[in-house]
């Protein structure tokens, strides 16, 4: 009777024994298995993100290899033996400030215009101040420059020794005919490097004021030379016939109208403090001295009586008294041209330090100065500018 | 006595069933249990390495961002409102193929060297031939150059913009005081240009054949110019007395030695057909015309006595009239002096189109022509130079 009483009793704590251990065991392997799903489809979440970090990493690894031989081939020093290849980087030493504003109305013989002045502004950090000691000695100088105006002037940065230029050039009394750019003083050259004369008239800390230039405001400099007589001045050289032809062209007067002087005075007002001149008298003359030779292009010469309405009227072409570069897209000095449709006489521009004049000039070859207004954008150009102030020491 | 055995046999089947499914579930909990142990290392190794991939990525992004910026900066186009930093890169229109081997030599004042002659080879793809035509009717022309012999010509390079120079120079007649380099024509400016003028004999092809050259075999250039006289001659130009004084130094005479005329036969067997001379006679007027000018440095020429044993004898400043560059370290043009230690003569060398002439000069100033050899690396120098048979048809 007990035994059998104890038996069952076993018999059912083992029983329900097992069934918790069951039951437990299997809520255990039940969470197990859920936590393990969890863990897989996360490690499948990591094995793709790891995948495409990989990726990615490669691809910026590429394009930062890319960039950094791309950065090494900008900036490698030419070896010697490919030397036609080379390209030499010049950096400007310093600036014109000049009285000519814009190409139109640069003088094609500059030292016929010796009221044309330009400040030269060296950076002082290349062009220590000492450097320049002893040019004051000199009388004239040479400045070498870049013609900065070129509309190509960009091509110089992309594959430079590719850079495309016009082979010939127009020149006017050859009625339309060409010459090679290199028989001309052109500045649509491979290397667009310009020279000048000027006469040196004063240096001043790391600053020259020269006179007799043809330079455009804002021109970046490369050197600046002494004039060596009996180096560069040669006595008998020749020309041919169709270029000395092309230079002599004086205006036969200069007059300037009533109404002149007191727009004249006006503008005076505004723009005299930061002039390179004295006196409204000085300026005046450099306005006679500028228009007393016919700074015209040769098609607006042979057309005087007919309406002209185009960009540029009045443009001369820069540093080239022998060529006519039409094509130059922008050798327009001025673009608001009060010009008449259906008059008699076409209305020019011309504007230094700023100052905007107006001219017309007769078939006989009379120049009428009509009126002098200060410019729209006056005050950039003639901000920074140095004055008359500056030097006024050093040239009386 | 059936039941009783049922049930006892029900309760074993249970009990163990009830086992079966414990150890069942206790072995598939132990092995979910290791496999979620697995994932779980296998989760941290992979989050591992995604946060170090990440951070891979990272860098290489940010190696690479920066490098493109750079290759930005490198290449940019310049903007109008930061011209302080345009660097203009200038390349080569073509290269010298000159009479002067070395900078030894090259005339203080060219023009009066009229057999110094030097042929421009142009490259054709950016001088095409047509570009040339009407030069040949000038008789003179710029020729505007890089000083690629410059020691420091690497710097232009690298930090174009800082590249360091010395302000001033020695000047001679100032009896070692100094002036500002750009009261000078020495080569080592910022901007290493040189300008010279040359006789303009022929065109052809995309070559130009110039005589009163003062350039050196290997120069690169950069521009050519029309000489134009009504802009580039200045009369009454006035120079300082310290410039003046150190140009007209002519020497006394000019003789040959009697062992002359043989070494000479001999260089002109291997050396005359590829000469821009039209016979030994003419080779040895320009050897004649170039020591009339006493081309020694100035210290050189005031102590003719001194047995001098240093390298660059007879060495003359590149382009420059007036300065004296005993510091430039490859100012020499030869460097095997057969000069004797004791001797009261001194023996200098000239090297024109690759035949060394040596040559004494005694106190009164009396050059004698000793002896002409060709020298060691003649094939280099003269290869692929243009001889005077191309041009015979053009210069008679």
């Amino acid at each position: 009777m007990g035994s059998r009483g104890y038996s069952k009793w076993l018999t059912a704590t083992i029983t329900v024994a097992l069934a918790a251990l069951s039951a437990s065991t299997a809520i255990s392997f039940y969470f197990c298995r859920k936590k393990s799903k969890a863990l897989d489809s996360k490690v499948q979440e990591l094995e793709i993100s790891l995948n495409s970090s990989l990726q990615k990493c490669a691809a910026e690894r590429q394009g930062r290899i890319r960039a950094q031989q791309a950065l090494r081939e900008a900036v490698a020093q030419p070896k010697a033996e490919h030397l036609e290849q080379t390209s030499y980087p010049m950096v400007p030493i310093g600036f014109v400030q000049s009285c000519f504003s814009t190409r139109n109305g640069t003088p094609r013989q500059p030292l016929l215009v010796p009221l044309a002045r330009a400040c030269l502004v060296f950076n002082s950090t290349r062009v220590p101040p000492v450097s320049l000691e002893g040019l004051a000695e000199y009388s004239h100088c040479w400045i070498i420059y870049v013609f900065h105006l070129n509309t190509d002037i960009e091509k110089l940065w992309k594959q430079p020794s590719r850079s495309k230029f016009k082979a010939k050039v127009r020149v006017p009394r050859l009625k339309g005919g060409r010459m090679g750019v290199f028989a001309t003083r052109s500045p649509h050259r491979p290397c667009p490097i310009g020279l000048t004369a000027a006469k040196v008239e004063a240096v001043q800390g790391n600053m020259v004021l020269l006179s007799g230039v043809d330079l455009v405001d804002g021109t970046p400099i490369l050197d600046i030379k002494p004039y060596l007589p009996y180096c560069d001045s040669i006595q008998g050289a020749a020309v041919p016939k169709w270029v000395m032809e092309d230079n002599m062209l004086a205006v036969a007067s200069v007059s300037f109208s009533e109404g002149f002087s007191a727009s004249f005075a006006h503008c005076w007002e505004i723009a005299g403090k930061k002039s390179l001149y004295a006196s409204s008298d000085e300026f005046q003359c450099l306005i006679k001295q500028v228009l007393s030779w016919d700074i015209r292009s040769v098609s607006q010469r042979n057309q005087p009586h007919y309406p002209v309405f185009k960009k540029g009227n009045g443009k001369a072409s820069y540093d080239s008294p022998d060529s006519d570069d039409n094509h130059d897209e922008d050798a327009s000095g001025y673009e608001n041209d009060k010009v008449p449709l259906h008059s008699d006489n076409v209305i020019y521009h011309l504007i230094l330090e700023g100052i905007n004049v107006s001219y017309r000039i007769d078939c006989n070859g009379n120049v009428m100065v009509e009126e002098a207004m200060v410019s729209s954008d006056y005050a950039n150009v003639i901000q920074n500018h140095c004055s008359y102030s500056m030097w006024r020491d050093k040239l009386s």
